[in-house]
């Protein structure tokens, strides 16, 4: 079922890369903004300075100096980890899997928000778990409905959620839920994965602190990545949490790839000791926030009554509600006879999917493009009313 | 118990890098041979020319170019495939871990050398297999014993072995048990998961065929990586297989870390289209080669009687067997005391651990530390007599 999804959302995402196709399919950072010349600078500097050992062997935990640059910056962001308890990995995404392979046996119970990431949900299915899915609203999870979740046999091994504008809606969960949730984790000792892909880009709001930063009992494991700051192509994430938890993350790494490259690694830490990260971060806020609020005004000006979607502060999605009766599934070929396309929400439901939504990425167009997607997009879900 | 292995060797090769231990326990290849020049050149044309490209998200099964690549380099060496039976992995070591993941079950059985690739056996404990265990001398794996390894209820799902030069042994599988080993799987539709990292390191004897381009039945999956030809810190390895197995491994993939790292493919591919490979080959093959035969002429040299080694045409590794009664894991401390290491052999035992052996790594140092080692190594095993 969890491949047939996987499937699935492959072949949409390869037709809506069709270059005929205006695509808010993907989940991609804007590559305009990349910083490719100080990223090139960094591996020269690598290559040039310390080239043997950057091609050689190295340690599964990851480069020194890049795991306390990155304990230095969450420290900057209110959480507080020594560098020992930071496991660079492949992505996020390798964060997510190393978590299963370790705290998950086949039949166990993963707590999900629903909707929730995708390739989170896939990743979990290979463990053979079972879901149990709490609601969401604008504030992010349900968390006053969790208490219901801890029956007997039943009790849930893992949380799973992305608190910061979350894949696939945009909605950030509210402070007040966060000390509601590790407060509830405490008290049944179950274990929060924390997945903050998209925290750093927040264009509007006050920051909140992370899950992690406000457990003092160690059931958080956090995770993030340059992935949507830096590139998605360095392939450079870490996971952060209690030592004995990363300690078992790194075995696990170990048999499963070694260690992240070496040559990425280096070049990432070169980079940030000299590049100014919070002002690139600041550029990425700007442009992405000015894209979001485009994308919202299209969709005003564009889509049919009864259309609703949600109102990010920060991250890379939209989450669009089809007027009553509609299927997002429907619409997809038809909006690509119209050269137009979305990933159908259905794939981010762990239980029963429903049909009436779409995801929306803004980060990858310029505010041109936005309003002439979302004129297609409009004209389409019009026509099938 | 894999896991306490696992920590036990990591233990020991930290140790082993200390500045004053001249080390012969890591599997490292030269970093004097590294192309350090030709792959910063790469990595700089790669961010001038396709920076952005480079940097973004790509896809799970690899870089088009460098699957083609592969596939034709394979191809010259007898195994003709196409690209889109190469799956671009994070080296070798993700490719084992993915054919585990869609291969095995909790109960499973797996049929492996003994003694064997130890990082390849704590991947498979991590999927709670169990596992058979056959002889090797040598000619490799005693393809000769397997028939009564299908016995009810313990018939193998994955028999994995490395052809040439194995890790630990150094050892290489004869052209008739190549043969005798795909009749084998095939007749029995059993899975051979072929690891073959060290095939293009021979530095004597004639080329042997793999046996995925021994098999027309689809039972053979091939690793390949070029970690120990260009660079490990690259960590850019492959695996080449019948369709729907690398369609399987690549959906997985997906769940485990999204796609190995677009720049160092993208650099790694336009690398090879112009870079003289076999030539840097011959090279490294006359290198380790002339560090072997060194190796070899050193342990004549200081080995006191009793003690025996394998005669490997190839490879980065060399067996020893020490004289009667004498344990490695006794000696260890002893020669780090004299400031030198090796690997005792037994965490690479599957079933009994057997105490008598050491592993020697001959590809990191020149000929004249290889002579140190071993007359500080002699030293220490003689005292012990």
């Amino acid at each position: 079922m969890s491949r047939m999804k996987a499937s699935a959302v492959r072949e949409i995402l390869k037709v809506a890369e069709r270059p005929d196709v205006l695509s808010f399919a993907g989940g991609l950072p804007a590559p305009e903004l990349f910083p490719v010349e100080a990223i090139a600078q960094a591996h020269a500097e690598v290559f040039a300075q310390e080239g043997r050992a950057a091609l050689q062997y190295s340690t599964t935990e990851g480069y020194g100096p890049l795991r306390e640059w990155i304990a230095s910056h969450l420290g900057e962001r209110g959480l507080h980890v020594a560098a020992d308890q930071v496991l660079i990995t492949n992505g996020s995404q390798q964060g997510i899997d190393l978590v299963a392979k370790v705290m998950l046996d086949p039949g166990d119970v993963v707590l999900v928000e629903n909707p929730s990431y995708l390739a989170a949900l896939q990743t979990f299915s290979g463990y053979e778990v079972s879901f149990s899915v709490v609601g969401s609203d604008d504030d992010g999870m349900r968390v006053d409905e969790l208490e219901r979740f801890v029956t007997a046999g039943r009790k849930p091994k893992l949380i799973y959620l992305v608190p910061n504008f979350q894949n696939p809606k945009g909605t950030t969960l509210s402070l007040e839920r966060r000390h509601a949730l590790v407060r509830f984790a405490q008290r049944h000792r179950i274990l929060i994965l924390e997945d903050n892909p998209y925290g750093e880009l927040r264009f509007r709001g006050e920051h909140l602190p992370s899950l992690a930063s406000l457990d003092t009992e160690g059931v958080v494991v956090n995770l993030g990545t340059f992935s949507k700051t830096l590139a998605p192509g360095l392939r450079i994430g870490w996971a952060v949490g209690p030592r004995e938890i990363i300690r078992a993350l790194t075995v696990v790494k170990q048999s499963t790839d070694l260690h992240t490259a070496t040559v990425a690694q280096r070049a990432t830490a070169r980079l940030l000791s000299r590049f100014d990260y919070n002002a690139h971060l600041d550029q990425l806020r700007a442009v992405y926030g000015e894209r979001c609020l485009a994308m919202i005004g299209s969709l005003e000006r564009h889509m049919p009554a009864g259309t609703r979607w949600t109102q990010p502060d920060g991250g890379m999605f939209i989450w669009v509600e089809l007027p009553r009766g509609m299927s997002a599934d429907t619409l997809f070929p038809l909006a690509l006879e119209k050269r137009v396309a979305f990933v159908p929400g259905s794939p981010f439901f762990a239980s029963e999917p429903r049909t009436e939504f779409m995801r929306l990425n803004y980060s990858n167009r310029p505010p041109e493009l936005l309003e002439e997607g979302m004129r297609r997009l409009g004209a389409v879900i019009a026509s099938q009313q």
